[in-house]
């Protein structure tokens, strides 16, 4: 059963109405609703209901979350951090299928449904990660929907074998293919670029690259991506996640109408510490641009967590948005513009859409970004979720 | 009375123990503690106990915080924000106290209980904010600490008059002087510097000087005020808020030094939209840097809230902690640090010290500025003030 009657509540911070959702889909919107007899009804007080969020970038496999803390004493440096992951990970022998769970549920009961995840394939661990995602995505189904990445994070050429293995994970039901940092870490641009897109081609996949490369060098990196989406047909279809040298170099702004019109849309997680694409930047140009949170309470890093609503408030915070047109595009990074960019369902609170919801305390959707306030009931597919925080079985 | 037996928390993280506070003061730590007859008892439940936060940089007196969201149109220009500030407040009758009061009683609820607010003072306002402030700073004696900054926000030397205001301010009861911006805005570096020094000087009241120069402008306004606080002999007693520069500069680490020597603490917000001081960089030259939220939904922005925990947090991804070593430095930056730098108390969980204290659910400090977890209690002065959230009367 996936009917439902949410009496009073705000849908994006306009007047009171009540949602009726029926088989799982928001079937009316308005004042005063009646439902079959039988309906589930929830009474939302007034609440501001959101649609539901997306997280377009994470890494569900090696989290931490839910265990105790990890007392960090990595170096400063890449490769101390690649090692340390793959030392602790060894040591306790890490069970990504349940890390990805535990994290994974933490973003539902946030009001989160729809999630990109990045999943590492090395020639250490196979693909054990990414089987374990397309295991999880399948058991979720109906509750959220994942995308996994089979994602080259120790480097594709530098790592023979992985293209194989990328490979299998793909065959192995994978949704995307990764790439990494062609020159930085793969040291061969040409190379890197000519192996994803054609393994992408091979299989019918879309394409999502990680991009730190800085300046110059990672803008380099785009044109060449650029190229190839272009002679391969890709529009619409390939992610550039980070890309900061966007946030370094002059010509940014033909970088970003280049993107626009190869149809590559980027992926921020607008992290304070460093530059980034401008949101403004990538949407003057006609471009597409979204959120995420990279990895959650990793060995990389203790401070992410999994709430897109605190991540759209870092974009504001990134962007310094203030006016409230400005701080609408932080809410859309997370919402409609994530759903668009990676092919999920949109779930906008209309009629006909999928019923994935959130209810909280706050006027409208941008004092939700400013806010975060906790998530009072979340939907998904019609069916209550989460309610305060905890799990509805 | 102020006695109380918090029993069963980890203080600092640390093992279980009980904590006893008589007189407003913790009597004792350790396990199994027993008070007198009729001392009221809290459950700690194995909950994390932390030293109760400061706020080193905030604007209690404008923010529009607990009343209906404000449509911020405002231009991008400094002038289109002091303007629309202006406009708005007079528009809305602004009450400065009642605004302060709610925004003071919001932190306390999030376990503040150290505050310094600047304080606008113009020539349209006189010292009515101010004045407001120090009312409130007396009212909230024995629950909070409050510190006045009276703070000439639209300029000094440019707005005739001001200089009296601020002389008046002090008279009232303000603690601190604030400055502004030398050559940014008033136009007249040396003319503004010793305007205040001078001031400062008369009334023998410490300096805050918000600088938001750039560059090498900024760092020509750090310079003339190190020259001025040794030539005074105001060490220990000078604040620098903002200081962007000095995320800009490449001498940066020498003018660290300089301030470090002439006892000149950095105030940061941490913002993510732009360079700032980096806090390894101040504390490698042996200064002193702390935290603070600036504005809080004002009309300059709506995203800033009023929880350390959070700024804390913005604090470690601005200087991109993850060492469980850099993230203390986070935690310090809203506990002892800026109680130090202030001239607040201290309140660190030891024997001897004032009973201002949280208890939250994380398993060390560390995990509390990652996650940044409601505050189940929050103790001042030894009394039980909040409680989930809600004040305790």
């Amino acid at each position: 059963m996936t009917g439902l009657l949410i009496r009073d509540c705000r849908p994006m911070g306009g007047p009171a109405a009540d949602i009726l959702v029926a088989a799982g889909r928001i079937a009316a919107i308005g004042p005063g609703l009646s439902a079959p007899a039988g309906t589930p009804v929830e009474e939302g007080r007034g609440l501001l209901a959101l649609p539901a969020f997306v997280e377009g970038h994470t890494h569900l496999d090696k989290t931490l979350w839910g265990t105790p803390w990890w007392v960090n004493e990595v170096g400063p440096r890449l490769i101390d951090r690649i090692e340390a992951e793959r030392r602790e990970l060894a040591r306790r022998d890490h069970d990504p299928a349940a890390a990805a769970e535990r994290l994974a549920r933490a973003f539902l009961l946030r009001g989160t449904t729809r999630i990109r995840s990045h999943a590492d394939v090395a020639p250490e661990i196979g693909t054990r990660h990414a089987d374990a995602l397309v295991a999880l995505r399948d058991a979720l189904r109906g509750t959220m929907d994942i995308q996994v990445v089979a994602f080259p994070q120790s480097g594709l050429l530098v790592r023979p074998g992985t293209l194989d293995l990328l490979d299998r994970a793909l065959r192995n039901g994978a949704d995307i293919l990764g790439g990494l940092d062609p020159s930085g870490i793969d040291r061969d641009p040409k190379g890197h670029c000519d192996a994803i897109f054609g393994l992408a081609a091979r299989h019918g996949v879309p394409l999502d690259i990680h991009l730190h490369e800085p300046g110059e060098l990672g803008a380099f990196a785009l044109e060449l991506i650029i190229e190839r989406t272009l002679a391969q047909g890709m529009q619409g279809r390939v992610v550039v996640s980070h890309a900061f040298c966007l946030g370094e170099v002059a010509r940014a702004p033909a970088l970003h109408e280049a993107l626009a019109a190869a149809g590559i849309a980027l992926a921020t997680t607008a992290p304070p510490s460093r530059p980034v694409p401008s949101v403004r930047a990538a949407r003057a140009a006609g471009g597409r641009i979204f959120a995420g949170n990279d990895g959650i309470r990793d060995t990389w890093n203790p401070n992410n967590g999994p709430d897109m609503l605190q991540r759209a408030w870092l974009v504001a915070l990134k962007n310094d948005f203030r006016r409230d047109d400005e701080m609408e595009l932080a809410f859309r990074m997370v919402t409609d513009w994530a759903a668009a960019a990676c092919g999920f369902e949109a779930c906008a609170l209309a009629e006909g859409q999928r019923a994935d919801l959130v209810l909280l305390e706050a006027e409208n959707p941008l004092e939700a970004v400013a806010v975060q306030p906790p998530r009072r009931l979340v939907v998904s597919h019609g069916r209550v979720v989460a309610r305060d925080g905890a799990a509805v079985p």
